[in-house]
């Protein structure tokens, strides 16, 4: 037990969208890749068992609902090289993997600023039961102008005030999830004839400043009732966000040092907030080339990245970062005393060092696997020590696997490295029993603890009907 | 031919909802009834594999956003007797079912009150995708306060002004279904990295009294891109939107005359709206009990009237009128004069001989077996000749089946019944090719025709992005 990373046991999710291309610009025109497949059930019913093959803890299906529109002002270049566009609804995919699937979890981001907590509340508590407790939620506000378009909005709110609004929002969920019908509501007694009793099913009222809700929840409890929480909030704001409400935090970045410094802030916000630093479980994105030797991953890799398309990583980078990166030259360096903002963007993807060396397509071309760094090539052996050493340097518990060529990362990945993992004793085996959050909690831990937010809703200020 | 029952081929739907008991209260105390399960992905792929082994044309889900609580002024009587609360969400179970069918087609209630256009027809396109084109909406405005108190406002918005409402929610759909992407917009060409063609996707602009939408339909074109549509209204507001909108039409009734006036009038406004009488399908509601010969259909029958809830009956007879039946003594006859609504009701759900003779229990009792009339009760020659007199008489094209055990009263029917009107000819041994329009409408009828109300957004209108 001298080194804690020999027994701690890794959190692997695979990180992937409803579209072709995900994270790897470009990358389906690779001969191999099947991500134009997206629309097919057929792709996403062999990705699911694919993954609980290689005993992922979960599927992380990533989402936006507008279009990246900041590169050059238009959507050309993100419709040309079919960056995340089309893009279709990835709550949708989840029952089709559920039915082929017994323990593998489902993390689906859903953006809480465009449906209403009531039937949205529904819609999670249906999953949980059709997955029998595997669904989890990736808490989103939004962040494309696009998307806000797209609902009739000039643009999006902005960014401290959309954090407020998701306070509220939270609040509504948790009262219907929690505070609506006890746990011996349902009795389905045949004999007596009673499905449930009234008396054990409780009016949700809110009157907030966002939202309002009179209603009992549709849903009688699910497994989990609150679905696990998923957050990825970077800012101030957003990490505060997380570290009160969110059990997994996803998150970027390309230096240990950097994500050491995230992980320690995330977790002592979380302390702050009364909450067992530990009880976060904290996955960084990550992607992973591997091959039966260094050779043969490196010469993958070098293959991958002849199919990265400029253009299409240049479209996602301008949308998240909000410049517009079709005003520089390709082979223009990037500098720090012309734009902050790039540089920073840089930095975050390609780390300090390159920010003085780097030109416009040398980021375009990292960013195009996967999403950038880090990127983990190598043999099995090679990987699972980087593996450890990231994990021993930033105090992540897991990764979030994006690809590069889909399925054929997740099936590398499973087929090569997991048995190393395994051997070595810092992966799991076998599933644990039960739900989503038992499988990363343990045993008995299918609810909040008592001490979440959503615990406070679970009776006080519920009412009765008949008593109003 | 010169009997046109002969070979006028019979639609069918099953009707389900994603609760326990659906239209038969109380029988999910029935020993063999599996409705509780409605939470387990097992029942509905099941289901679906049961009805595409009966060459069904589709499964129909009905869904509230809402509980019955008019009777006695409160959802008691509702949550007792598990009368349609709780209640999940419809859509989720689609891509399970799609899953493990190859034909079978799906219609959805979806109420478009409480969801945005362009997020609602992302949805709808997505399982368009996952289906190959089997998806099939039920277009709803929502009819219980108890839905619109959960979504923030004080009751529901008047009848009228909710299809005024939904005129221009369909307009918005139309246009990002039918206007934003060309056909031949995405491409997928390897060679020279182009996914789609920028100039063939166009950014729908619409400025309503209701709806804003700015924005690309997120998804690329589905093999139907509008769904089948299908309609339930049945005022003279709800029967004009069905004639200028629905492809097919739900409808109730108990007597072959007063349908036979339905169906005239449905066909007759289509005819208005420049549209071939014919293009609508009708189906009617109606519950099957078989038996392999008379006598045992009629036990069965006795046997499942036993387990009806009265009081779950009541509860939601009580949502439909509007009318609180706990005021009535269970014993009273129902008499026109004491009130117009009532007996209104037991006219539509009983006929007009009953009115008279009818108290309230024969009412709740008659309404807990699938829904009410009509009833076909009998061996499989006797029910395939009601199904022909049914259709002779009133011009409907088929029945959506209510259950009154599940799954038992569709496997009864598709091993009795079914086997029965394919030896008469009247029904398909075997699916049309194709996408659940073409199945229904013939080859190269994927899409909705030229001179449907969707067809005028197809692209005029469309503005270029770049333009702007």
């Amino acid at each position: 037990m001298t080194n804690p990373s020999m027994t701690k046991q890794i959190r692997l999710n695979a990180f992937d969208m409803n579209c072709a291309g995900h994270l790897s610009p470009g990358l389906w025109r690779h001969p191999r890749d099947r991500s134009t497949s997206y629309k097919d059930l057929d792709y996403w019913t062999f990705l699911a068992r694919t993954l609980e093959r290689g005993r992922f803890d979960g599927l992380f299906l990533a989402d936006v609902l507008g279009v990246y529109d900041v590169f050059a002002g238009n959507p050309d270049a993100a419709i040309r090289n079919g960056a995340q566009v089309p893009l279709n609804d990835p709550l949708l995919l989840v029952p089709a993997m559920a039915a082929v699937t017994e323990h593998l979890g489902f993390g689906v981001t859903c953006t809480l600023s465009y449906e209403p907590p009531y039937t949205f509340a529904r819609r999670i508590s249906t999953l949980d039961h059709l997955t029998k407790g595997r669904i989890g939620w990736n808490i989103v506000t939004g962040y494309l102008d696009s998307a806000a378009k797209g609902l009739g909005q000039a643009r999006q709110t902005g960014h401290d005030r959309r954090y407020d609004i998701a306070e509220e929002y939270m609040a509504v969920v948790y009262k219907l999830w929690e505070g609506s019908w006890e746990d011996d509501a349902v009795v389905i007694d045949r004999e007596a004839g009673i499905f449930a009793h009234p008396d054990k099913v409780h009016r949700v009222r809110h009157e907030g400043e966002h939202y309002r809700v009179d209603a009992l929840h549709l849903s009688e409890p699910s497994p989990q009732r609150t679905p696990l929480l998923y957050q990825a909030g970077a800012s101030p704001k957003g990490r505060d966000f997380a570290a009160r409400h969110a059990e997994c935090v996803f998150i970027g970045g390309h230096s240990k040092t950097a994500m050491a410094a995230t992980v320690a802030d995330l977790r002592a916000r979380a302390a702050r907030h009364g909450r067992d630093p530990s009880e976060i479980l904290v996955f960084c994105r990550a992607t992973v080339v591997p091959g039966r030797s260094e050779a043969e991953a490196q010469a993958k890799l070098a293959e991958y990245r002849s199919y990265v398309s400029e253009e299409g990583a240049l479209a996602l980078l301008s949308g998240w970062t909000g410049i517009d990166l079709s005003r520089y030259g390709p082979d223009e360096p990037i500098r720090h005393e012309r734009n902050d903002a790039i540089h920073s963007a840089v930095e975050e993807i390609a780390g300090p060092n390159a920010v003085r060396t780097w030109t416009v397509r040398d980021l375009a071309l990292a960013t195009g696997i996967g999403g950038g760094l880090p990127l983990f090539v190598g043999d099995p052996a090679g990987i699972a020590d980087a593996f450890q050493d990231w994990i021993d340097a930033t105090d992540v518990d897991g990764f979030n696997l994006s690809y590069v060529v889909t399925p054929e990362s997740f099936v590398d990945f499973v087929d090569l490295v997991v048995p190393e993992l395994q051997r070595r004793g810092i992966y799991k085996r076998d599933y644990e029993p039960g739900t989503l959050r038992e499988k990363l909690r343990g045993p008995g831990q299918a609810r909040l603890p008592g001490h979440h937010p959503a615990a406070a809703h679970r009776r006080p200020g519920a009412t009765r009907w008949a008593a109003e």
